[in-house]
């Protein structure tokens, strides 16, 4: 039996990274998982996760030919392999992630934040296999987007390209707080955070009875207030309604500066499907110019699954080889 | 002597149409123009305006072998060669431009809006020749935008990429009209129009004595506020600033989606040099994401001369033969 090509996918977070080995139809063979926060230095990172990895890669019965190493990290910049000033990893500074890697290994090793790994991902495996020209938008924590031109990955100039999730929704009027030190970003109202801080706010104003007054601010997340929308929750369907609305009109931007044939939410907050879904298409066509209005498709990520973020790393090795 | 290679550039304007043939360094050997608004249907005024182009092409006294004609034109599609409901041209609907040019010729005939013209036209002939990765901005009656990424401009899945002067400045709380049918369009602020409208709603706020009480709405153009602002005209001086913070947000807007080397502004306003660039350079900073900060260059066009158009649009033809 020929042997099975597989590229390795990782997904650096700032406590865990998960890792798989993957086939070019998207199957994970093989999966691992280690801490990410116990190392002071990324070299001892690096070297442990290695092993981690080839150690897993013995446990595969069938022969394979690994291709390459594609790793999601937060600030990744696919243009020099490098970590740039993460705020959620514990190495500080610019970490020449690619470099460190091939002390190990001669194969190809693709470095890109998280977004641009679910990008290229829906690419070679999920929806966006016959597109050109999309954008996916990550909603977890906070927003990344990835945008896909004429069928490449934008890097633009300095590998960073597609960072919406920080562009304000109203400059110069919004009080709410940015981990990046500026005010009013997108990603402050359109994540799992964003969501949650609109809520109690939301909570804040009205005299409505519920049960959320009991809870502290740390005690109340995102899931909490979809199941409780799920259920008929006035506040906490107004939540997702003034969420789904913002989220809207950045679409309408999004589409006005690169036209693209689809967007794909991907992520935690995607998977409330309707809930966020039906404001966001509403606005973004109400926004949007009309030569653009009921052409672009808004689509759920289809790597929507738990292992989403590895399978997204490792369609970098696939894309790095076909392009 | 061997032939040289000339290409024609065509600008559609709503009045009139400006053409030159032009060599590849950028050197227009021979021009005319002919009015726009005069032929009912779109065939009769190509007809007409190819037996002009034609003419022209014969007082040339080198030889040269003609390569093929670009065509930058309000709302042209450069997917499919067409010019589609465009407020400015006195034909409604699809227009199948670059069909019905090849009734006549069967050279090239590329077509697109007058902002992907004049960023391929800083690409081949101005300040963009080493560049991958920037966007032009085309400051004149309205604003409009063309994006350069990876060396190749940006079409989008539609052929209408780059329409951010229709995205919102403020949304939801802008009084003001657009030509679009919305409001608040960054147009509406930042053009030689939106400049007059802000100025006209700061004078009417002032209470400083000022000349321009004496003039109307349509007697106020923008290159009197120019004027007046360069004797140090307080007023004006504020309306510039005004304008160029507006471009300044979202231009770090722009850099958060593509990550440019370099924004380079275009036509009437961006020949207001400091007035229009420090407002604008100084809150594009101010807005910017930090990885991003001190990075993009903010430059004027190298094109701006009173042939810009008519370069952009033959640029095209060179692009298309080199790409």
């Amino acid at each position: 039996m020929a042997k099975k090509n597989l590229a390795v996918g990782i997904d650096i977070g700032g406590t865990n990274t998960v890792f798989g080995f993957v086939d070019r139809e998207g199957n994970i063979v093989a999966e691992g998982r280690m801490t990410t926060c116990n190392y002071e230095k990324a070299e001892g990172y690096i070297a442990a996760l290695y092993e981690k990895i080839m150690l897993t890669g013995k446990e595969i019965k069938q022969g394979f030919e690994l291709k390459g190493f594609g790793i999601g990290a937060p600030m990744g910049n696919i243009n020099k392999g490098t970590i740039e000033y993460s705020a959620a990893l514990p190495w500080k500074g610019v970490i020449p992630l690619s470099d460190i890697f091939h002390a190990h290994t001669k194969l190809p090793v693709i470095v890109t934040n998280d977004a641009n790994a679910a990008a290229v991902g829906e690419m070679i495996y999920g929806g966006a296999k016959k597109m050109k020209d999309f954008v996916v938008i990550t909603l977890g924590t906070g927003l990344g987007s990835g945008f896909v031109v004429d069928g490449k990955l934008m890097y633009g100039h300095d590998g960073f390209a597609g960072e919406i999730g920080h562009t304000p929704v109203r400059p110069e009027s919004s009080d709410r707080e940015c981990g990046c030190g500026k005010k009013g970003c997108l990603e402050t109202y359109v994540s799992a955070t964003g969501l949650k801080r609109t809520f109690i706010k939301i909570l804040a104003d009205s005299r409505q009875p519920s049960e959320f007054r009991k809870y502290s601010f740390d005690a109340i997340n995102a899931e909490m207030i979809f199941n409780a929308a799920k259920k008929g929750d006035k506040l906490a369907i107004r939540a997702f309604e003034k969420t789904g609305k913002i989220l809207g009109y950045k679409l309408a931007e999004v589409i006005s500066h690169t036209s693209p044939e689809a967007i794909f939410l991907f992520g935690g907050l995607a998977m409330a499907k309707d809930l966020i879904f039906k404001p966001a298409k509403k606005y973004m066509e109400e926004y949007l110019l009309s030569i653009y209005q009921n052409k672009v498709k808004l689509l759920p990520s289809k790597l929507n699954t738990k292992n989403a973020a590895v399978l997204g790393a490792s369609s970098l090795v696939w894309s790095n080889i076909e392009s």
